[in-house]
């Protein structure tokens, strides 16, 4: 019996060829895509989800992973191969519970529901939106629906958290959401209370092709190169790989707001760095696909806020900045520091400072459940979202386009994948504290703009685990501790006490 | 017994699902792929293949075929749906004769070559590529061992020009080609003792980026609209439908000659719009992906050569190419008539005028024979193609990159392919005299850049048949008349003698 662990492995790189086939026709919808394309790809989106659902679910992929068992049998528990095994059988398990038709039903809707979006929200329409919002919302349930009573599911929430964030749970994300709340608001009103920022230099008009040429300039210095890469322009900013090494990454430009595309730009390039460095490890198989968003927007948010709006970046930003934008000309690095660390309320997330960030990510958390629960109905979403809105933030929402309709994912039907992005913040703390350890001189590499050492330094302790690992044991292994809210914590009241005077 | 037939026809509208990404995949690597994806999409484009060739040949298809027949018996047998069954049951029976993994290995050689081609040309190196074109012609010829002695194949090149027209043969190619052939050197010795054209109206200095405009303005006289269409760059340029309605198409630009991005663009046009017009009236099923490459081409060179370089367009395109390029300010129509249709033998194909481009193709098809049935050896394929050329064109082949390099179908594992161009100008030829009686002011309404008449004649003669009847049944439909190379001779007789003031 030659070869069963191979023959399973051969499997598996074919449902990684489907999965790049259906990552690109994505991208392609959200960067080339003629209008008139959009109800094609939404068949060949569901066909090829369909068949990734069936070839993966076949039984003679369960009778492989039996095989292959006995192959591996004495290994190192903490080989690739073990892991692999383990890793497939999970999802094995998992996506045998969901007949194909639904699976094709939920892909198609996503889909169609994205296009239908973009409209929506162009028009700020929410009632365009409702009927997409409704299918997705009752699909989603239906998927809960499969998965009740196995894997130690505890509520419908955890069924949906589980696909974005393996073996996380609802009660747990709960906990870290409070304790983070608990630190953040009374961070939020003392610096409400101090003198404000500065924030002309990023209130003034920076022509988009300058713009272009200033983020290009920024994610070459962190690793983009044409050589596996790509920057194009999109509604909702993502990063994909399209293959091993074949990274797509996406930014959107206002012109009277700059630091959108500059840092949106880093964080998108700090996934895709992600992406190139698990899927180079580990090509054409499962454990080169990163399935923890939190651990992945850990390496965004990273790049994104810790590094782009750091401190020491500051001295390397400050001159490219001036050197593309006249109206910058001879600015201070400090000042620039301060203005892209402004804190203030504002209606959209993904241009949300880091303080009040995570209260946009809560605010959703908290509305998906209750959507997928039942307690609030598709119809009074929009409504909901204002009154809540209005108590976290002390903002009225006007234009639901800057409301429920301001994010793709509802659309997308990706229900469940809000809270990483805060879990992703809370890890990025923790790496940012332990890269300073293993790294004395990071701060005087970052001023001289020099990002290799970091990207080595993630490379070696993130990426080339690809998938490897669940997150609780990532940093369990890499960081020796659980995830956990007092890094983050620490980062952040240092930078933004220091943004403001303040002794947070 | 509910729908055996509609079952059919929903596993036909997946396969056109996975048709379309592959597609995409294809399209992507030749406009927007990093170099460092090739590996992945190779892959990406073998699974795809494989898939769609499992699933075409699954018996479950035979039976769904033998099944809905029963169903549309005593239908009319000129019906889309008997003649969906039809065409399938052929191509049913072709693809099962070929083992999946075969087919798997022909995308993947086909998917890699081109990469390796890329280069090759660039570095006009054809030793690089000969083990690609080994592989191919290897590969070819193993595809053809699973076919002899059906169909009523009677050679092996058979097999292969039936994969791009089907129901054609070889030898009734080599007849029109000889007859062809037969027209053609008189008229090119005649021309060449004339005196010569004043070709330095395209022999100029032209903006990459104002040719790009002025490309994009005539397409849009054609039909492109950003509704539907994308225009990008490529090597080797090519369209394609991505999508029902979902159109893509390609062009490449030389600073210093003009007119080959411009009649590029309208041939890819020409090509597009049979995509979008058979796509969108047979959404989904085989009938709307043409599979006769001589109709194919037959639009695009309509396009290109009957109306890009006619007598009436010049009054449209003269203006407006000198609205674009200062060195061509007030340039005659006529002038640019007699200038963009000079006759000079060449090395590129593509760049060929319309008298010697026939003798490329015969050059092409005759290596092509000689390579599958093995009198020619890979190894002396380049030296063959120098000594042909010189033969046929009077010019020595300096670089490989101008003789054996030029095309990219043998790269891509198209074997078979070629003669189809010529046998597309045949046919414009006759559709082009018929437009003429069918539309009696169709001269008047080209001179004043109305082109939709004569579009709107192709989508009801052409277009709209899609798949739905083999080449020589659709002509003898709309024309009364088998393929023939008489129009085709007549219209270039005219124009030629018109432009060197012969009587041809």
């Amino acid at each position: 019996m030659s070869g069963q662990l191979d023959e399973l492995k051969q499997r598996m790189a074919r449902l990684s060829d489907l999965k790049y086939a259906s990552a690109l026709a994505s991208w392609d919808q959200q960067t080339k895509m003629p209008a008139r394309g959009a109800e094609s790809r939404a068949d060949v989106l569901a066909t090829l989800a369909e068949l990734r659902h069936r070839e993966f679910t076949d039984p003679a992929t369960g009778r492989l992973l039996e095989r292959a068992a006995t192959e591996v049998n004495g290994a190192d528990p903490d080989s690739d191969d073990a892991r692999l095994l383990q890793a497939v059988r999970r999802d094995w398990e998992k996506a045998r519970r969901v007949p194909g038709a639904l699976t094709a039903e939920i892909a198609h809707a996503g889909s169609r529901g994205q296009e239908i979006w973009i409209a929506a929200r162009r028009d700020s329409d929410f009632a365009t939106f409702q009927p997409a919002l409704q299918r997705n919302v009752d699909l989603a349930r239906r998927y809960v629906e499969c998965h009740l009573g196995h894997d130690g599911f505890e509520c419908a929430y955890d069924v949906l958290l589980d696909d974005y964030e393996p073996q996380m749970r609802t009660a747990q994300v709960s906990a870290l959401f409070d304790e983070l709340k608990g630190e953040l608001l009374p961070m939020i009103a003392a610096i409400k209370d101090a003198p404000a920022v500065d924030a002309s230099p990023v209130e003034l008009r920076f022509p988009v092709e300058d713009q272009r040429a200033l983020a290009r300039e920024i994610v070459e210095l962190m690793g983009f190169t044409d050589r596996g890469w790509r920057l194009d322009d999109t509604v909702h900013p993502f990063a994909t790989g399209v293959g091993d090494g074949d990274v797509r990454i996406t930014t959107r430009y206002d012109e009277n707001y700059w630091p959108m595309a500059l840092f949106g730009s880093m964080h998108e390039c700090g996934h895709g760095l992600y992406e190139e460095g698990s899927s180079l490890a580990h090509p054409r198989s499962p454990l080169g696909a990163v399935d923890s968003l939190a651990m992945h927007e850990s390496q965004s948010r990273l790049w994104e806020n810790m590094v782009g709006r750091g401190r020491a970046f500051s001295a390397v930003l400050a001159p490219r900045v001036a050197s593309h934008c006249k109206a910058l000309e001879g600015i201070e690095p400090d000042r620039l520091f301060r203005a892209v660390n402004r804190v203030e309320p504002s209606f959209i997330r993904v241009e949300a400072d880091e303080a009040t960030y995570a209260l946009h990510i809560i605010l959703r958390f908290e509305l998906e459940q209750e959507l997928i629960e039942g307690t609030l109905a598709v119809a009074d979403a929009a409504e909901a979202w204002r009154a809540r809105f209005e108590d976290y933030f002390g903002l009225e929402v006007i234009d639901d386009a800057d409301g429920i309709l301001q994010d793709v994912h509802w659309s997308a039907g990706l229900m469940g994948y809000f809270s990483t992005y805060a879990l992703g913040n809370l890890i990025a703390g923790q790496l940012w504290e332990r890269a300073h350890r293993d790294l004395p001189d990071l701060e005087a590499t970052l001023a001289a703009g020099q990002l290799g050492g970091l990207r080595d330094w993630l490379r070696e302790h993130v990426h080339r685990h690809g998938a490897k690992y669940p997150t609780a044991e990532l940093l369990a292994r890499e960081l020796g501790a659980p995830i956990s809210v007092a890094p983050f914590v620490r980062y952040l009241k240092d930078k933004l006490g220091e943004v403001y005077g303040l002794s947070l």
